[in-house]
């Protein structure tokens, strides 16, 4: 047992979820192993490189089922390489010469890069499954709120009335952007390797193409345009776009916590019966989950640079850089499935409190309409001036302490211009319903159109 | 005059070139934001939301050379804000009330993020046409090298032959699809903004999806699907293609600078007249530029952070993480920039000394071959019993201190299998220039029919 | 001109001052550079190794007055190499031979390395005096609401009573020993150079120790104990500290932000007369300094990753990555001048609204002084029953909607062990003021025992 | 089981070693835990707060025999927080009311944070260990090769000559310093924490100060100046040292990595019985460890990024940023456990081959000394005029492919004033012999004082 927090059990699920972790564990892990070099041997003895026999004796032998995993490791570890212990484990298994075929024209990066894309393309399928489950609470929620006013801020400032319905859609339509990325690069991303040690395919014999191309169909892989064990862009790319998934639920996670502080109070997370927020402050119900959203995209996002370095490899073969990947797939992917789980139980059992949503949009001063009030006196005294004759009122309003909304209305200069009712009337927030309902629709439209089969 | 790298008269040519520099310069920003408020200016009176003659006026005086740089400076210092400054100074540019109308409509982050967007655009036309020159000249070289044989490394030791041609082949095919991914990226990264503080466009008045978009194509840029002064992918995304591309680069120099040690030899930069190496070692000749464009690869990678960072967002405008792009757009580009030149002139110029590789091949004690006398006996004692075999044959080798492919000869066991003519002919390394040759001809292929107007 | 920030004339003093950039700036590094190789030959002819004429005439004739900028750029180009045109350059500035002296016995990086030294010497004074002016506005500051109430917050929730200046006294007892650390490790880090490329001084001729010795004396600098172009932690080792430095600065600008939220309105940016916050909302007045310090302390951090990377040299000069420092430096140094400085007039003009902070207090439900509470009831009916008690009535208040404090009264287990009377009394905020003025009285008192000269 | 690298039986080795996993796993947090909250007991006892037979009883059965890790999971689980869990856990293990005194007065963060740094500093002796072991093996490898003659290389390319020994004792003297760093930073590090949530130790109840005193003492750590919650520079700081460790072992990585090269063949990893390289090359023997090495380096450092976030704190509690170092503690001393191991391994088993350098010493064409030749020229018609003459030779060697040593001898102008004996006598490479073994003697030395106890 080791303690980081993916391998405590005290702490794996703050992190992670039991899905991903599966993917990641050794016994999948041997499972891929045994699939992948079974499918070699699939295609080698499709190209008659091998025989039938063999291939039929490996796939019934090689399964994870007859391996001993303390002794497959003591057996990796003496050969010091663990493909080069599976290969000499594996022969026990057998009862006639059919073992010397286990992977026959193979090089090991062959087998690792192809069982990592593998395990890679299960745990895209596992963040697909809760991506679509995020996105059906977030457009349920969009469609919920959508008329809800609240303020936009601007530099922690109210700046201007908004809905909390388009906020979320503004995720929501960045979600739906990032899922569409997912999908596209996935079909880059998940191809086999077969090419051997330098590219050139030259111990696989004859028809080396159509037994690299037998050996990812069989796996369900696409087969690669050419040997990528130094053209590493494949897992870049898609970490890359696992990043910025994580950190749009960062975003979502640091607006949650800004409305679930005391002095706001919009937002709080649901605690379930018998959760506790403090062992020194028994009463208080604390945002865990929305801070552990913030960090899991801070702590994902640290793992890029290591993507980065792992595409620099020199020679042909290079664990200076390699060894990258190893660190960072399974991390990235448990990490972001422990953040996805997050954040689709805060969305889903959080509570929006609309009514002191309501309480807080009075809190502004006058500040959310200057820009309407600036626009429509602009009709009269022009833009500029009225920007001016605003700015005068902000410190008109400091200085003497009075609100600012009371300078707009007994304000001279502002007076000739416009009536109380046409203040009164640019001051309804109700103006903005129109463009917001309007522009939230088109993204739930758009949403719906292109995820269809993933909105539950 | 300040001294950072990129700053400094004396730094900055091996960090960026004068042709990047010039589009992130004050001088071209200003040219900019002219621009994009003229064309702000235009939208908006094509909807008859301000006057004809005030796009007219706009369009005729709001122009750099009507500015003193200086002067704008101290405007924008007072006021605290560089669209603020550049507002109120263009107010004097104006005999009539035209000037009111510039600015009118929009939000400073709207002019600021599409300005960015205008001078990304313009790096990516030179970063284009830097890739398309370096990719010529790789092209040039796979093609020239493709029968040349070298060794493929494994771990920084011998592994299988393999040629100098298929080796660059392998950058040339990583470049065609990156070069291919910028097209993409490009297609969604470089679009406009104009919808207001909050996004709702509640201050462009009537028809404001039209302003935008008459706004947009103006600029040549595409018109967005939404708001995204909040949704940051799409720098973030175009920025890890240029790193990835940046990688790509690195990778080159790292295998160019082995290539490059005294002891190994196969290439050196080529010194122009004058130019000199040390002041200490008169006559070395180091290879500067090769370090040079490793060194990049890590300073461009190393700002990808913040292009993460820049994602979260917190409320509708937050420059605690607007600002890093302010800091990486100008940064990573003109890196990119000086590492793109060093790189074509690198490859162009310098010297692979193919003579000193063939001399350098014969370094190898038989190892090269190891793989396919394992094949070729494995069809007669079974692969893995062939493994351990030569596995024994290795130690047996270190031990005695007998050189390995003489043991090739004399082991007892594998003459019973391999006849003499039959080990010479698995150890010419000519067998491989088949594979070779057809896999870069394909690399080149392809290269050629996704660029063809982009070779030169 | 270049683009960046820091080069920028628009946005340079939004991340340094002109303070910091003068000592990066190429005027001052061609200083450096003749102060350095004329403390090369004082100690040179001291040691007999030069003529003591020579070292006169480098004395008078090797100043920056006689370089014209342009020329020397030009030479460094053509020789590809900058203190390989300075040495050449410098030739044509003497009558005799004494230029035949000038750079003699010295190694090109002896000079770079010693002339950064030098430089980050400066910088260190800079970001020392600012240092000191912030920590006696720090000082200041938490002396003077060292007994004004305000909640402390766990997760952004209301924790407990604490005061505004023992919060701000936490952050100057972190300053005080980041302040010492600066001090310490400054000692280590500024040392000289004088070994030789390979480190064993054999170009310096007879007593080369004495004149490494006398060469760092003469410039002030600290003797290495050993040659250093290979080991660079004296670089990474100070760059942390300043790292850290800036960190806290950070987190004193997020907690500042909090504080300026519309929704809590504790702190506000003074605005000088003619600021301004918004080309669309004229009255808004945003904490852009504020946020401005929480980026660079996310920039600045950002440079630290390139600061690990210089110290993995390769042989005994490697440019791949000593070129990190010529980056990082400068950037960090200038980049914490205007953090400081944007966190000093933040901190010294900004407003601390004490009213509002004293009605945002009691928006507690009671949940700060739950934890007394729990340790008063826990007297009676021990400590862990009371907690579970306490966590009872959470339920009870979220269920009925109830005020947690009513409940606290009218529950009659609570009754039964604490009077209203001594609820009254465990819930009287002033209790904690001895404790909270004890602990910011010694934090003032360490740190004007430590830095008395320092507090201005 | 978790398949990160950590977790997997099959990676952990290759990335950490079991006497570091030990520290952090379940079982010695639990332990930790239980140590930690007895000592709380115990000076809570002392000071009077708890009854002495609290005390005792918890002494007694707080210990972690008396846990069930799957029910204290599942407790934890249920209230959604580890120490609540935990906490509530406890009650059963008593007959009395003992247990409503565990946890007394302490806020979970004390418990946390103070457990932590129980750990880091077990992990700490670990590494101490680990460091004195190789520093030993560093020590004997500088000793034994102080006087075999090397080339120091500048940019990969050969610059004069040095030994193998005074290259490794310049890691030595590295190492040297790095050792004492880690000594003072962790006396700074290793503090424990009772200050409560907000810091003002409210709840502690009498004689806090006596009460935290004595915790820390029983615990052996020393007691902090002032609450250190939110002041995270003792994490930071430690973990920059271990950083710049784990960066010096990666420079002896890199370094070895081109001595391995099939073409330099200067070092090798000796292969125990039975080690194979390669699946498919069966002959080749890899470095792997060396690539490990290097490998774990950048692993390391890329943990840092984090170690600066979470200095950030916002309010007084804050797992958006606290989670970062429940992720790097863990794993970056359980990597650099992993990367020490096999340092020491790599250099106390590999083997130098010394001949080889001997023979790779005579690939120099003369440059290694055209330095001295300089200075020797120098004396006679300038140091200057001495560079441009021999730039001409490097340009003459190239052009003409003659020999650069050659035309040394061959020039008439050198011949002037440098005879063929006193050329002769310049190139001896013995030259440099006194000033190297003096100077590796001098590094030994000062590492033999200051680490006396430490040297094997």
């Amino acid at each position: 047992m080791s303690g980081e927090v993916l391998g405590s059990i005290f702490n794996q699920n703050g992190y992670s979820t039991a899905k991903m972790r599966a993917v990641w564990a050794d016994e999948n892990r041997l499972k891929v192993v045994c699939q992948v070099e079974t499918a070699l041997a699939y295609a080698m003895a499709r190209a008659g490189n091998i025989p039938e026999d063999a291939y039929e004796q490996i796939k019934l032998r090689l399964v994870p089922e007859n391996f001993d995993l303390t002794q497959l490791r003591l057996e990796a570890a003496r050969s010091g390489h663990f493909l080069a212990g599976f290969v000499s484990y594996s022969q026990r298994l057998f009862d006639d010469d059919s073992g010397q075929y286990v992977h026959y024209g193979a090089t090991s990066e062959d087998i690792e890069d192809t069982c990592y894309v593998m395990q890679l393309k299960q745990a895209n399928e596992v963040i697909h499954n809760y991506l679509t489950k995020f996105g059906s609470v977030l457009y349920e929620l969009t469609r919920k709120y959508k008329k809800t006013l609240t303020a936009a801020m601007a530099h922690r400032t109210y700046a201007a009335p908004s809905t909390l319905g388009f906020k979320l859609a503004i995720h929501l339509n960045e979600l739906d952007y990032l899922m569409r990325r997912l999908k596209e690069v996935g079909e880059f991303t998940f191809a086999g390797s077969l090419a051997g040690v330098e590219g050139l395919s030259t111990m696989l014999g004859d028809h080396y193409e159509q037994v690299e191309a037998d050996f990812c169909q069989e796996l369900d892989l696409s087969t690669p345009e050419m040997y990528w064990h130094t053209q590493r862009e494949r897992f870049t790319e898609y970490c890359n776009v696992l990043t910025m998934i994580s950190q749009l639920l960062g975003k979502l996670g640091r607006n949650l916590l800004v409305m679930n502080q005391t002095q706001v109070g919009e937002f709080r997370e649901t605690y379930a019966k018998g959760r506790q927020g403090s062992t020194v402050i028994p009463t208080v119900e604390e945002p865990y989950m929305c801070e552990a959203i913030v960090n899991l995209a801070t702590i994902i996002r640290n793992e890029m640079p290591l993507m980065y370095d792992t595409m620099q490899v020199t020679g042909e073969k290079d664990t200076t850089v390699w060894r990258d990947i190893y660190v960072v797939l399974p991390e990235m992917t448990m990490y972001l499935s422990g953040q996805l789980n997050y954040a689709t139980v805060v969305l889903s059992k959080g509570y929006f409190d609309t009514q002191r949503m309501s309480k807080n949009f009075e809190l502004d001063d006058g500040t959310m309409y200057s820009g309407a009030i600036m626009m429509a006196l602009g009709k009269h005294i022009g833009r500029q001036n009225a920007h001016e004759l605003l700015v005068r009122l902000r410190v008109e309003s400091d200085v003497k302490g009075v609100l600012l909304k009371d300078l707009y209305y007994s304000d001279k200069e502002i007076a000739k211009y416009l009536s109380k009712g046409e203040l009164d009337d640019i001051m309804s927030p109700g103006n903005i319903l129109p463009h917001a309902v309007g522009k939230t629709d088109k993204i739930l439209r758009l949403y719906r159109q292109r995820h269809s089969d993933e909105i539950e």
